[in-house]
């Protein structure tokens, strides 16, 4: 492993503010892009996330981002190892992305495998989604977007698109991204579901909670039968991370980001991330609400856009599924000629898919309530009686999806059990 | 493409009896096994499958079985281009088979990779064990050793068995073998189910029911869900062609051969593929039947081979998950002190896998009777209208497995319709 501030044999080095001034200046696309010299630029490190270093650069012409893997994960320490090939994964789902929902990820400039380091463009004015959502903030384009980029992203790599050799080359290209495949097996099927030292909730308030979901029978089953899933179900390639911490937005764009933890897998999984930090932004809009900024309609609209990104994936992806393709899956020489065999089809792929994304985002939520990594739409509630009434009330929806994800028909069922829960 | 009889520019040459001769003079193993000289030797070609060479070749002290594959599909001929590689993974599982099922697979006495040729132990007096059941031959002992070749195969490459960072490097490698993925993709998942010029059936007897599958919308939904889980779903390394042809078998011994097909794929695939071979010879049994022979107390027995193989299948699968074991998925931390949650888990997943099971085994017996290869069982009936009334009562058997895979609850039920079909 590669200490922080040393240049590892392979010629490894995390940037500095120094170091990187004099690598950016070398690559041609970005000294355009900055303009003036090393001199001029403003370099700051603003990683928040979990994993990684990310500066923000900026010029007198412009900015860029720079991301770069640490050999282990920042939220825990040099105790952690993770492999920097995880770059390598994230460029190349980038490179996906950018050929498949153009626009809505964001521009890479430079990549080097060595140093483990992407340089994209700056998103400015974005922000993290999340944050906007925390001071409700409404994203008026946001569904139209989201639901382009998933139903482009996973359609396009799944076997209704591509050849079987060549998704099976695909297949065994990510299956070399397994650490970070194991972190979402640890941290999102099993932890929370038993007593571990990385477990951590709004204690004492939500100790019995905790308790009750480790010691629920069916609960402890379905995580299971999900994180099976997760192992063997090789879909479409997912981004893997698709929360509203991995969306940055204005009010017109919409940018995937941060993709490291790209393979392929189940595509329930990446739809039912962003349905999971959806819900969980409405359950914590109690917490942030102030006689003066009630919330109401803010929570209104949230659980309007839950069902707007199921419903125009859906409509996207089947619209995929309905013209010209590539791919082994439902070959047209059997469905062409037979509208109700294909519509049957679609149908139950969908309903299927539907099982899959209520329980994954059931997942989703129990971790980020009772796991090591939470999110700041709850964080941020100080009050830690008012944070665990939301939590406890995003537990209980959460434990009612994972166990009856085949029974529930519809995300309108979802979010109106959401709002009498 | 290399022509039979040429040698490559990599050193890769079909073998005849002289090279071979000399090619394991040279291999000390072999020599020893058999003894005495070249000169002393038998070589026999006797590759009655579809792909490759196989040539027997016995000496003074024993004999020895050679593979070699063709570069191209031997039941077509060259217009059918098919890599060498499959020997690598045909090797590959063989391997791993011998590590998991020791003395259910042939014994490895050496491999060349630029020959694309396995030599193993010659087994004899084995017959392929279609050929016992065309006679009405029984093998008492083949459920109990084909249960166990099943379970230790498939839970042993399992996520059950297998670290998922170790699953995923097998995956990877076995992702290679795509182009005979492709052959069972195209071949037992879609052709039967269209106008393709690979297909026969008996004509003009069949026409009606080849039309009636051709129009069928719910099996062809049916169809094509089993193949996209033949093309996601990763769940156990198979050895991907397990009909009676790749059994061979004494009254005493079981052995399993030819797993060029092998990748990590259902596990309802490999189950299926041999619950429907039994299936088949069922069904095959009126055709072969004389006023001296009536076979009826041989079908009884056929049929309680099926159920036999399912119920000692899942009682050692469920044996080894009871076991120590290194896998992932179902962790003992959320099962070990909860009895109720595991059995659950085991019911809900082996459910499950009856159900993949069922369908895979339907697809199975429909493509061996209006597919390109058909089986011999079938074939040997002479007379058209004999012939197609067995092949009937299969596909009607078939079509209804397929459709209602879903909700039938046991094995016997399968048996219980044969009968009655």
């Amino acid at each position: 492993m590669t200490e922080t501030g040393k240049t590892s044999d392979n010629g490894y080095r995390p940037q500095d503010d120094g170091s990187l001034r004099a690598y950016l200046a070398g690559l041609a696309p970005v000294t355009t892009l900055l303009s003036g010299g090393p001199a001029d630029w403003t370099v700051e490190e603003v990683g928040d996330g979990n994993l990684n270093l990310v500066f923000i650069v900026r010029g007198p012409a412009g900015g860029v981002a720079v991301k770069q893997a640490l050999p282990y994960v920042r939220l825990v320490g040099e105790s952690w190892p993770l492999p920097l090939s995880r770059a390598h994964f994230e460029h190349l789902a980038l490179s996906d992305h950018n050929r498949l929902a153009p626009g809505l990820v964001p521009r890479v400039l430079h990549y080097d495998e060595t140093l483990a380091l992407i340089v994209m463009e700056l998103l400015q004015p974005h922000i993290i989604m999340r944050r906007g959502m925390i001071t409700a903030t409404r994203y008026p384009a946001f569904a139209e977007h989201i639901t382009t980029f998933m139903a482009q992203t996973l359609f396009g790599t799944s076997d209704l698109a591509l050849p079987a050799d060549e998704k099976k080359t695909q297949i065994a290209t990510f299956c070399g991204n397994h650490a970070l495949c194991k972190i979402t097996e640890d941290l999102i099927f099993t932890e929370p579901y038993m007593i571990a030292e990385n477990n951590r909730w709004t204690s004492p308030q939500l100790d019995d909670a905790a308790k009750g979901i480790r010691e629920d029978g069916p609960l402890k089953v379905a995580i299971s039968e999900l994180k099976v899933k997760f192992l063997s179900e090789a879909q479409a390639l997912l981004h893997g991370d698709l929360h509203t911490g991995s969306i940055m937005v204005t009010e017109s764009e919409t940018k995937v980001i941060d993709p490291e933890f790209a393979f392929y897998g189940p595509m329930g999984f990446d739809v039912g991330a962003l349905i999971a930090n959806l819900l969980l932004s409405y359950f914590s809009q109690d917490g942030h609400a102030t006689p003066n900024d009630p919330r109401e309609e803010y929570k209104t609209w949230v659980l309007s856009q839950v069902e707007a990104c199921w419903t125009g994936f859906v409509q996207k992806f089947l619209a995929l599924w309905d013209g010209a393709r590539a791919g082994d899956a439902y070959p047209a020489a059997l469905f062409a000629n037979d509208p109700d065999a294909h519509r049957l089809a679609q149908e139950r792929f969908m309903r299927a898919l539907l099982t899959d994304t209520i329980g994954f985002a059931a997942a989703k939520m129990i971790r980020r309530i009772l796991g090591l990594a939470h999110n700041i739409d709850l964080e941020w509630i100080e009050d830690p009686h008012r944070r665990a009434a939301c939590e406890r009330r995003a537990l209980r929806l959460a434990r009612q999806m994972m166990v009856e994800r085949h029974a529930i028909a519809s995300m309108g069922d979802i979010t109106g059990a959401a709002a009498k829960t």
